[in-house]
């Protein structure tokens, strides 16, 4: 078996896919016996090509990377824009990775319904679509027979969503809480360490951790996106982006640092969706946590989330929170996924 | 979708599964949109039952709980064994429980197989069968087209098997580790405190965490069975039991915990499987655990895994490791998971 498939944004993520797509060619035969050819790739600043035979990711990476543009690569047909990759060649599965916006969606979401419609599966790490329009996409997806993926969307290509819809199939999960930002948790680690938030900030944009304009991390943006898609796909709700309390860390000092540390306490900013009186909320906030709360060791750029279940209680998983590979590594568990599914078994070794 | 199933062994966990079934058939139906009926129950000790329309569940809780037999159930067929009851009775999928037996696998092998070969698919908590047996008993279900389930084997219902299976899948694991034993990690957070090996263990016994006769925890058997099974179902290993070395925590004193606090560390029991040579090896064995490692946090009957991948680095699960009604959330979640692979769908809520 064969799939086709497109890369639709070749920003850092889609980079970082087609690398280990490359990398993991083998292993994905061996492992579970199926073979692939990305056969087309668009970006609107980078450029396109739809080449049906497949194009070579280790040339068209090189190129991008040498030149910041593809145009040079020198078979198959050029300048297709995202919306006609995805309409007129024959791909089965779409990679959406094209920049998250939280108020419109767009690109992605015009992107998602247009491959859903045509037929194809998707994979995306684009939190604006599933963030504003989880429910009316799926049902798209149900539609059309299709499957819509989108594990990169939290943590990275640490397990969050598969985890709780597929490993904890069967529970209830009544609350979600977590450090689901690496940048604001680098930052208050350092600020741990005695740094004020200027220094921390600026060491954090020096790692390539924190962006220049930083507001999508430190107000706390990036982790409302997280749990709005946490909550409507794992907890039933129907949350907007503007039902969520959001508070960042750039009001946290030194000196507030230093009191918690007194108590035994650090400041994390956690993400937290709960029940109360039968509806779910949630909330972004800077809060103090205790020494024998697990969150309380996740230090860094490292992400975690606990679920709080009706049979098994507390479940934690920890891992990476961002990363081109790691992102990247999200759409390549949930593309394993789909072969999975479609050929009817398990995924086994 | 109605489906029949059958639990062959009614002891703890096979209690737990019949519990959780009963309170969890509205949230399938409305989450899953199927339905079953639990048709037999067998086991050598307590009774068994063949009902086709479906045994009432409360009912024989109740009688199991009271009684310690299921005999005066009103309805149906008795005194039909395990083998039987596979044989003749119309199920689809069996939960095999019945007790871990480490030297010989059985009766839980021969259940097994003879469930498959029957074309049923199984859902086991029984460590022997997949320590022993795993290679075998996965192409005897490939040949019939059947699945063979078994994350309570690992954790209890705290996802490790399909969480690395499913929601890794691409990755490769180059090392696991862990702290995999509930009973052995309370006793050696006790000792933590000031009480010595006997103390501890004495209380473990008193809270029914650890059994009158502790061996197959407190020398490391149990963990050793789960790092067996980890090895070679997620990193290809063919380890049998003998090929792994064993220490307990039975030589473990007041003194040795000592010393190891005042250099910041903390004994725990860990299992651990590595790549050497191009081979997997594994060991149980107390590793004196460094504050800044999540496993040193991990205290009381919790366990934790942690999987080094080539991707992800490291990514850690924590949660429960036993338990009555955890265990039976493996076989939850593992019967959720047959059959979303049988609609051919993920999971979706």
């Amino acid at each position: 078996m064969t799939y086709k498939l497109a890369i639709v944004g070749f920003g850092t993520v889609g980079q970082g896919f087609a690398e280990l797509l490359q990398e993991k060619r083998k292993y994905l035969k061996d492992t579970y016996g199926f073979d692939f050819e990305v056969v087309a790739i668009s970006d609107p600043l980078k450029g396109s090509i739809y080449e049906e035979n497949g194009i070579n990711l280790k040339e068209v990476l090189s190129l991008a990377q040498k030149e910041g543009k593809i145009d040079g690569y020198k078979r198959g047909i050029k300048g297709w824009d995202s919306i006609k990759t995805i309409k007129e060649t024959n791909v089965d599965i779409i990679a959406e990775v094209t920049p998250t916006n939280l108020e419109s969606g767009e690109p992605g979401t015009t992107l998602i319904k247009t491959a859903l419609a045509e037929g194809k599966h998707v994979i995306t790490t684009n939190k604006g679509p599933i963030a504003l329009f989880y429910r009316e996409l799926m049902e798209l997806a149900r539609e059309n027979r299709k499957l819509l993926k989108f594990e990169g969307t939290v943590l990275s290509g640490t397990p969050a969503i598969n985890l709780a819809l597929i490993t904890l199939a069967g529970a209830n999960i009544n609350e979600i809480r977590g450090i689901m930002n690496g940048t604001t948790n680098y930052i208050l680690t350092q600020m741990d360490t005695g740094k004020n938030y200027g220094e921390a900030l600026k060491e954090a944009q020096g790692l390539g951790y924190a962006e220049t304009k930083p507001d999508a991390d430190v107000e706390g943006w990036d982790a409302l996106a997280k749990i709005v898609i946490l909550s409507n796909v794992l907890m039933h709700a129907d949350l907007k982006v503007s039902d969520v309390e959001r508070k960042g860390i750039t009001g946290i000092t030194l000196s507030d640092i230093k009191k918690a540390k007194e108590e035994n306490k650090r400041y994390k900013l956690i993400a937290r969706a709960w029940k109360e009186n039968g509806r779910v909320k949630a909330r972004v906030s800077p809060e103090k946590v205790e020494e024998d709360n697990i969150l309380f060791h996740i230090t860094g750029v490292n992400n975690a989330i606990q679920f709080q279940t009706d049979i098994l209680g507390c479940v934690t998983i920890t891992g990476p929170g961002a990363g081109r590979r790691e992102t990247g590594f999200a759409l390549l568990s949930d593309f394993v996924n789909i072969h999975c599914s479609l050929i009817d078994r398990c995924c086994e070794k």
